[in-house]
C-alpha cells in the first residue's frame, strides 16, 4: 500500500464504481467521491473518502477524475449539467470515462472538454462485478498517451491488466469487440443448456464437458453455473449488454463489417430487456428462451 | 505404460484417428487397424500395429473396436458394407463410434448391431487435433454402462476427461451442445477481429484484451491467434463443424428449442463450405467475412 498525495475524483458508485473506488482507497489514494444517490457514497465515507455535493466540487478539488456511469446522457449530465464537472475543471486536468460508450461519444466528450483544455481518456473495463471487487479488471484505454501515463497508477490499482489502445475512442473500440465476444459466448451457453436439459442430459455432465475442452470459456466457468442454479442476479446487467451491443453493431455498420452473430445477440438482448429482464444479469438470457416455450 | 493383452480394433486414421490410435499403442495396447487409404496406416504398422485388410478382419480379431469416421454413411459402410464389421463381429463384442453423429444415428447403429448381440457406444471427442496428439481429449460416452466400463481404460489412454452421459446417444447429445458453443465462440472471435482491424486497432491489443477478461475462451487462446496470422490449416475442419451444426439444429428443432445463435452459425459455415473452404480449419470463417467485403 503506497500513499499517493493528490486527491482523485470518483463519480458514479454503482455495481462497478463502488468496489473500484474502494480499491483505490485501499491502495492509498485520497478520494473525493460523488454519486447522484448520496447513500451509495456512505461506505466510502467511512473508509475516509471525502463526499462531494456535485461533480463541479469534485473537479475543483482533483486533477484526475474517474467516472463510471451507465450511458452517454449520464456522462453528458455530469460534465455539463447543473453543478457539472466542467465548471470546476482546470487546464491540464484529466477526466476519465470508465463506462462503456461508443467511440464517437468518446470523441465528442474529448472535444467538449478540450474547450477548457481538460484532457479526456476513455477507459472502459471488463471483468464484471467480481473483477471490480477483486481488483482484477481489464482496463482498455484510449486518449493522449501522456494523460494515460499520468492516470496509469490508478488503473493498475483497480485492474490486473491495463491495455493502452491508442487515440481517443480506442478503449471503447476494444470494449465493443470484447462485448461482441461476451454476448455470443452467453448465447452459446444458453442454447447448449436448453438443448441438453430438454434432451434429459444432467447439468453436471454438460458442465463437465463444456468446461474441459474446446468449448471452455470465462462464460462457461462463471456464468453457466449461475444459469444452471437459476441465479439471475446481475454481475453485469442485461440492459447494459444490450446497450453495448447496440453501440457495437452501429459501429460495425459504420465500418462496413457484417456482424451476423452480434446482430443476433442484440436482437435477443433487446427482447430480453423488453420482457422486463434488463436489470437481471446477462445470464438471464435463459428466461427469454423459457418464455418462448422451452420450460423448464 | 501398462501391457494390455487383448487386441483392440481401430478403424479410421484421419487427422484425429491417427494420433488417437498412436496414443493407445504408446499406452501398451496391441492394435489391429484399418483405414480405407492404406498408406495412412503405415506409421502405426511401424509402431507395432497389425494392419487389417477390412473391418470384417478387425472384428474377427478384437473384442472392442473403436472407429472415428467423418459421417454417418461412412460408419454404415464400415458396419454393413462389403467386408463390413458386422460380418466378423461376435456376441458380446463392443463397437465404439468416436466420430460425431446425431443421437438418432447412434440409436440406429446400436439397433443394427444388436441383431448380432454386439454392444454399441457413442463416444465423440472434443479437443481437436492437438488434444488427440497430446492425449488430452474430452470424451463423451453414451450406451450401456457395463460396455462403457469395459472400454473405459481405452478412453482414458486417449483423453484427460471421460464423461459418461447415459443411454445410447448421450455422448452425441453432449457433443452437439459442445459444438453449439464452439461454433458461436468462433463467430464471436471472427467478428471481433474484423471490427478491430477495420477500426485500426492492432491485433496484439485485441488479443491482450480478449484473453484476459470476461471474453476469454479456448477459441480466443488457440484459434484467434491462428486467424490473426492467416493460418487456416485445419485442427478441426469447417465442413465437419457445418455437419455438426446441422445435426445440432435438427436436434434442437425436434426438441422444440429455438437456437437463434446456432442457426446463424450453421448458415455461416454452410456459406463457408459453399465457398470451397470446407477443408480449411474452422478459423477460416474469417474468409467468408473477407469475401463479402471486409478485406484486408
Amino acid at each position: 500500500m503506497q500513499k499517493v498525495s493528490q486527491k482523485v475524483g470518483f463519480i458514479g458508485l454503482g455495481i462497478m464504481g463502488l468496489p473500484m473506488a474502494a480499491n483505490l482507497i485501499k491502495n492509498g489514494h485520497q478520494l473525493v467521491v460523488y454519486n447522484r444517490t448520496k447513500s451509495r457514497a456512505e461506505s466510502l465515507g467511512a473508509m475516509g473518502a471525502e463526499l462531494a455535493g456535485s461533480p463541479d466540487e469534485v473537479a475543483s478539488k482533483c486533477q484526475v477524475t474517474l467516472s463510471i456511469l451507465t450511458d452517454a446522457p449520464d456522462v453528458e449530465q455530469v460534465l455539463t449539467g447543473g453543478g457539472g464537472y466542467i465548471n470546476g475543471a482546470k487546464k491540464g486536468d484529466i477526466f476519465v470515462d470508465m463506462g462503456t460508450n461508443s467511440p464517437s461519444n468518446a470523441r465528442r466528450f474529448a472535444s467538449l472538454l478540450s474547450e477548457k483544455e481538460v484532457k479526456f481518456l476513455d477507459a472502459p473495463v471488463t471483468g464484471g462485478q467480481k473483477g471490480a471487487q477483486d481488483g482484477t479488471l481489464t482496463i482498455m484505454v484510449g486518449g493522449e498517451e501522456s494523460a494515460f501515463e499520468m492516470a496509469r497508477v490508478l488503473f493498475e490499482h483497480m485492474g490486473k491488466k491495463v491495455v493502452y489502445g491508442g487515440p481517443t475512442g480506442s478503449g471503447q473500440l476494444l470494449k465493443m469487440c470484447n462485448q461482441i465476444v461476451v454476448a455470443l459466448d452467453m448465447v452459446a451457453s444458453t442454447e447448449a443448456l436448453l438443448v441438453a436439459r430438454k434432451a434429459g442430459v444432467p447439468d453436471s455432465k454438460l458442465f463437465d464437458v463444456l468446461s474441459s475442452g474446446a468449448a471452455n470459456s470465462f462464460t462457461v466457468q462463471n456464468l453457466l453455473p449461475k444459469m444452471m442454479k437459476g441465479d439471475f442476479e446481475p454481475g453485469f446487467r442485461a440492459a447494459h449488454l444490450k446497450k453495448d451491443l447496440s453501440y457495437a453493431t452501429s459501429l460495425s455498420r459504420e465500418l462496413g463489417i457484417p456482424v451476423f452473430g452480434a446482430s443476433t445477440a442484440l436482437q435477443l438482448y433487446t427482447a430480453l430487456t423488453s420482457m422486463g429482464m434488463g436489470e437481471k444479469g446477462t445470464q438471464a438470457l435463459k428466461k427469454l428462451y423459457d418464455a418462448v416455450g422451452t420450460q423448464p
